[in-house]
């Protein structure tokens, strides 16, 4: 197996969207597909996408498993001031700690609320679990928070994406993934099947993967190869684009 | 708390994704929300959604959670013929079963490929774990599976779609989720929060849910409440219009 000897560096993690309204399909959910781009950017392994219904023991149950076997857990959702919004008060649980309204917090909300306004309902969202780091949110001053290795965001995709970038400089960084794309054009998978997997035992260190789609005008499969390693994965790009020539010249030659 | 005293039934089940391109960020995963709206067509109630790489550890473990806990598990993705299409494998590993060639899958593939060209990797596409019932796949041919608890799909959203309604007659089905959505308009959630929950704690069997969204003109929330029971959502939709009504009524008289 070909190996350049490096180990780069390896940042997991998982994110959980919780929410009803992406289970019943009233909502798709775009958050998980951008933070997966965001995340791929700045180094850090998406290994795990969860979505669970506003239920608390579901949440604590997710949290808990992810942040056991990841170094990040990003949330999206339910951190608003309605009573559907459990969040806080679940990962709380999850950590065995109090939900406490944060001074800090109350004065990020009166930034925008008047403090004749900032009712019951208003300051829960202020309460974090004890202890939480704050995410600032440009947009509508209700911020996130982050406990332990626990990144607690909006469900609402412009907030969401703000707070990411307000947490990103906070955040342990890997190797960045990279990546090549090669087209294989109308050619059937079945027909280079075998030969790409000769490549992929090849490379251990190259993931490698083949995604078939469909239009009008027949199939259109891409051949897809990421890795930490740039000369493994050029090694490889270039083993990839020699046998899809070689099988284009044995089928002009049939 | 208000009840019809019906227990209308329940039939649960999760979307499990496979595939390291979802979690790259290369490909938006569509077919989890296309899943969610069509069961709950058809009495269904998606539970959860778990999107896992191209690793059988992983696989595994995730089929084995899931068919567990839920009535239904469906999972697209990774039934191809290239060495990434792990998934009738991780299945056969997740049941403890052997993974066969199907003969009738064979016949399926022969359908469309000429029996010259039905090449090792294409055979691959007629392994499945044994005892399995086929899919139909009019679109390549390549047909899905369910095993147990567990239908097996493919990922590309068009084959996915299609082997959904060959499955779903096959499926049990429970009372369907009755649906209500009331414009809450640019009534801040934090003016309702505490009149909704009142509601929402009146009718437990309806789940209510607040959802803000923020466009150039302001917010806009909408209140969705979600019921198998009609009586008893025509009840809370009810409490929820007339709560709006009074607090828009309030605040013209401010």
């Amino acid at each position: 197996m070909e190996s350049s000897g490096q180990n780069p560096a390896t940042v997991t993690a998982a994110v959980l969207v919780i929410g009803d309204e992406i289970l019943s399909g009233r909502t798709q959910d775009q958050n998980s597909g951008y933070i997966a781009r965001y995340l791929a950017q700045i180094g850090v392994d998406l290994r795990e996408v969860r979505v669970v219904p506003d239920v608390e023991a579901d949440i604590v149950a997710a949290v808990n498993a992810l942040r056991a076997r990841y170094a990040y857990v990003f949330t999206t959702g339910g951190i608003g001031p309605t009573h559907d919004d459990i969040t806080a008060d679940s990962i709380s649980k999850a950590f065995e700690l109090p939900c406490v309204e944060d001074p800090r917090a109350i004065a990020m909300l009166l930034e925008r609320i008047p403090a004749d306004k900032l009712n019951a309902a208003r300051r829960r969202m202020a309460r974090v679990p004890q202890g939480s780091e704050l995410i600032d949110n440009p947009i509508s001053k209700a911020p996130g928070f982050m406990i332990g290795n626990v990144v607690v965001m909006a469900g609402v995709p412009a907030i969401m994406e703000a707070m990411l970038d307000a947490v990103a400089p906070r955040l342990a960084r890997g190797a960045c993934v990279q990546v090549e794309t090669l087209d294989a054009g109308a050619m059937a998978e079945g027909r280079y099947a075998e030969a790409l997997e000769k490549i992929a035992l090849a490379y251990a260190a190259v993931s490698i993967g083949s995604y078939p789609s469909f239009s009008a005008t027949g199939p259109r499969n891409q051949i897809v190869l990421r890795s930490k390693d740039a000369a493994l994965l050029a090694r490889a790009t270039a083993g990839v684009r020699d046998m899809l020539a070689e099988l284009n010249a044995e089928g002009a030659r049939l």
